[in-house]
């Protein structure tokens, strides 16, 4: 069977997400992000089209490098107001069986110990779907909502990141045995207390000597997602990722980095093939390809520059704004900060100019959209997979839930056709259904595997 | 018309709540608390019972002072395993229309910024259906979890506590102003810049420099319960306390305390009526009152006096275990948390004895059953309100969902028929239902209303 194409589709809870403007389209239904229904209602399409999971971003604190403020930010609605993802789970869990949820929390402002708990609840409830997009934040603006003046320096906080990880993994994965619940069997104990654990670790910044506080849940630890490529993140998503969400620009740079992940976590003694890596993909596909152009060019009058340099410059650090249009853009701030950000960032070099820049924005994003019939966009993302090693792709939104629908109804049946796309949902959690029957927990080649208590 | 009765389920996101040993009943299903179904089903039930809402407890750390440790505890399952109640409400927001949602969130261990989000956007969700009991935690084990060797004092917690508000407040009621979201009307931003303020605070313990990252949702601020009855705690209930949940032994007690918090309220401006008072109440209902009495001994043959003495040496903060069985308690450390267990710590005097409190346990706690047919369960509960002046009772929780299916069909169709019970919900949010259409929003005489942009 030819490799299989894997699909998230990429939200957040949040009018405007990456593609900025496209609020504003006539069609588009963004704006009831406050409304339960209207993500119960994404779930059950997300489950119609077979997509693997709904990847949800998040982010503490407002863009307001852009001339200096975040007035371009609130005006263009680019991710703010925006509103905690985590609490979207249950109720689209509660439409859906088999919908994976994939959301970025940022360990840097959640206590171990909480947070531990706060997961284990939700693979409790989702029946194993969950998953956790690791991330430790990058804004100023979010350190001083938390009563810091700036955020700790990037590769300090990839450290304090992993003495996280071990504490959690601890949490999940050590402190109650498998045959710790009872259950009450024979009149017996609910739990067995000889078959509990204190977690006891004392690090640089971390310090916890506690029981979780949640019994064994379906995965343990959750399907672990990682999204930065800076060269200290990709080594942080070779020991601890089981998906990597890359956000290259070209199918070069998307191959490399690929390869570099996967033989930096081969080199971590893990199978390097089961690191799956997702690219993310805009997609605007219509019945023929002249109907997907004119969607195109219709979405494309909706279009924010504003808000996508207003996006940009936080990324880069940089104010794009206190440049004139053919100044080159020389103060380039590099491995700045740990989202799919990374990509661009890494590559801005000094020929670039703000004109260049927003020259490059489409739908108010510098991410070229793939654009065309069903069989057009199917064969592209086929022949992405193919050349690159990737496994599937993190669909941007764009006019919603049009797009979505449109990818459901119209790309989904080409990629069954040409024998790329899966039929139906495997059974399991979230990790068996990636990995395969009987792989519900992390395997042993996995750090986390490290500090279970029957290894020990 | 005659005074109205309000009722919440007390319950909690784990197997044993306060009834210790009931999960053993061979109907109970508290051990389905991780099924997202269970709860679902769990609304549907108390919606179609008229339930102005559901009152979730929470407990962060084991109770470990009984004999030393936590083993009893875990046999008994008392309050552990204890999943994140917050990620409930989603799921049963989704099968319900008015059903309020009161969830219990220890301060202690969360930012005020992120907090102050999810709240807000579980607001969003249930379309103005939150409420926020606010607790500080008491549990040395809770406090090692996070870092830290012991809680903080009593009385400190609550100091931090009123900084905690007055941050959260501003966050919630002073950030966005209500015309601040323009939605793009007139092809114009989706939020004006100049109608949003950064909320500024430096405190003792708390500093916050930030915009409320959620726009204004149907309530703003969640309604505030409080559950503390020490002297502090009072205090703090009649300065910022919407409902108040009471847990007193004799209806003379209840009586003096909804007086001192009322009067207390007054002194502070507020309207005193409008401090609504919920007291604990256990109800075993039958068809005949010899169907009660025969559940209650069916009820009580699992009842775990074990569990009941695990629960209480750690409100306490004395291991009961040390006790001969006889031998007078005499170090009984006063306002010592601020759960609704404060209510019997303050009288826990040295005539008391390891025998006398478990003589008193009935159900795994030493709380006193309401046991009767419908009628005389409703004319009990009617006339402590009469005599007490409470607003109404959390219903605590046996054997489940039994006790809620009895509650419903037994004992409310008997309260309707007394004219003391509604026989529809009212439109609006949490706090409409409460008090009034129109009432959407705390009023000008609350503290957070000080904060709120338009009136400053």
């Amino acid at each position: 069977m030819p490799k299989q194409l894997r699909l998230n589709a990429f939200d957040m809870n949040c009018v405007g997400h990456i593609q900025h403007g496209m609020w504003r389209h006539p069609r588009d239904q963004s704006r009831r992000y406050t409304d339960i229904d209207y993500w119960m209602d994404l779930a059950r399409t997300l489950e119609r089209g077979l997509f693997d999971g709904i990847f949800l971003a998040d982010i503490l604190g407002v863009y307001d490098v852009y001339r200096g403020d975040g007035d371009t930010s609130i005006r263009e609605s680019v991710q703010i107001p925006v509103n905690d993802p985590l609490l979207l789970v249950p109720a689209m869990a509660a439409v859906t069986k088999h919908l994976g949820f994939g959301v970025t929390c940022n360990l840097t402002y959640e206590a171990p110990y909480t947070f531990a708990r706060r997961m284990s609840t939700l693979d409790h409830l989702t029946r194993g779907r969950i998953g956790w997009n690791i991330v430790t934040g990058y804004l100023d603006s979010a350190a001083r909502g938390m009563g810091d003046q700036k955020m700790i320096g990037h590769d300090d906080r990839y450290d304090m990141a992993d003495e996280y990880m071990e504490i959690v993994y601890r949490l999940w994965e050590g402190s109650w045995q498998d045959d710790a619940v009872r259950n009450g069997r024979d009149a017996g104990p609910y739990a067995d207390p000889a078959k509990l654990h204190r977690v006891r670790y004392e690090g640089t910044r971390y310090k916890v000597d506690a029981l979780h506080l949640s019994e064994p849940s379906p995965q343990r630890t959750p399907v672990l997602y990682q999204a930065g490529a800076s060269t200290r993140g990709r080594r942080f998503a070779a020991k601890h990722a089981e998906c990597v969400f890359l956000a290259e620009q070209s199918k070069r740079a998307l191959a490399a980095t690929v390869a570099d992940i996967r033989a930096q976590a081969a080199g971590a003694g893990r199978d390097a093939a089961e690191v799956l890596m997702f690219q993310l993909a805009t997609v605007v596909v219509g019945r023929t390809e002249k109907e997907a152009r004119d969607k195109l060019e219709d979405y494309r009058r909706c279009s924010s520059v504003e808000g996508a340099l207003a996006h940009f410059s936080a990324s880069l650090g940089i104010d794009l704004g206190g440049y004139a249009l053919d100044e080159p853009i020389r103060h380039v701030k590099t491995d700045a900060n740990n989202s799919f950000m990374d990509a661009i960032t890494r590559r801005t070099e000094s020929t670039w100019t703000r004109r260049r820049i927003m020259d490059q924005v489409v739908l108010g994003s510098r991410w070229q959209p793939t654009v065309g019939s069903a069989e057009q966009v199917a064969d592209a993302l086929i022949e992405i997979m193919e050349s690159t090693g990737i496994d599937g792709f993190n669909l941007s939104r764009t006019v919603m839930p049009e797009c979505v629908e449109d990818f459901v109804d119209l790309v989904v049946p080409v990629l069954q056709e040409r024998g790329r796309y899966k039929s139906g949902y495997e059974t399991g959690t979230l990790r068996e259904k990636l990995y395969g029957a009987g792989r519900a927990r992390l395997p042993a080649c996995h750090p986390a595997a490290a500090v279970r208590v029957e290894s020990r």
